[in-house]
């Protein structure tokens, strides 16, 4: 783990939530993006070397439809910059965490992706993420 | 704000999550700290230029016990670091964000702190924490 990579903030409205969160930050959104493995909008923003990322559900079967329902608004991930993913899997398998995918996936930003088992990690979920050179 | 200062995390028994954490993260805790204005006990990690702070409650009236007892283990807060507290303080009550507390107070890790109303940030606490020199 590198460092933090951005974190996730799950909204029901991304328009209204992008608004408000450059009120809060004071940097405007540099991006929004459809990520169509997750089902999600998203936005993003810059704060030093991190993010933050607003995700917004396209449809119910979305992991963050999922979470608003259970949950409410609010924060849904950290993301942890890895120089290698399938290496940084490897060592979290063999310290006994519970990983959410086999094989790294295609993320937001040009990112591989993998999610680490809330269960294991005291509720938070985990993301592991590797830049797309 | 300048930048995310570190990320807090709620759970019940600080000793088991700090070894957690520690494998998950790949460094070590590098302070443990009460703080009695929220009866917490602190751990820290680093990650790149921000901090992950572990936080369990000492007694029942802290705010981690009413988190644990409403929402389980899972990200409690994220902390920016501001140049000025009260400069950042006044610009958020300006911009209609409703703070938790009226002046700065001491927060942990050499700190002046003050939270925003999470009702007002789509369900994240977020707090301000300034460096006290």
């Amino acid at each position: 783990m590198k460092k933090i990579e951005h974190i996730g903030i799950a909204v029901k409205n991304l328009d209204e939530s992008c608004n408000l969160y450059e009120r809060l930050l004071g940097v405007e959104c540099y991006k929004k993006e459809f990520v169509a493995s997750e089902s999600v909008n998203t936005a993003f923003f810059r704060t030093g070397e991190n993010k933050i990322e607003l995700l917004s559900a396209t449809d119910e079967n979305s992991p963050i439809a999922k979470f608003l329902d259970r949950k409410g608004e609010g924060i849904h991930h950290i993301a942890f910059d890895v120089a290698d993913i399938r290496v940084e899997m490897k060592r979290l398998r063999d310290e006994g965490f519970v990983l959410l995918n086999d094989e790294p996936k295609l993320g937001a930003d040009h990112k591989l992706v993998c999610f680490v088992h809330p269960k294991g990690t005291n509720g938070v979920l985990v993301e592991l993420c590797q830049e797309i050179k």
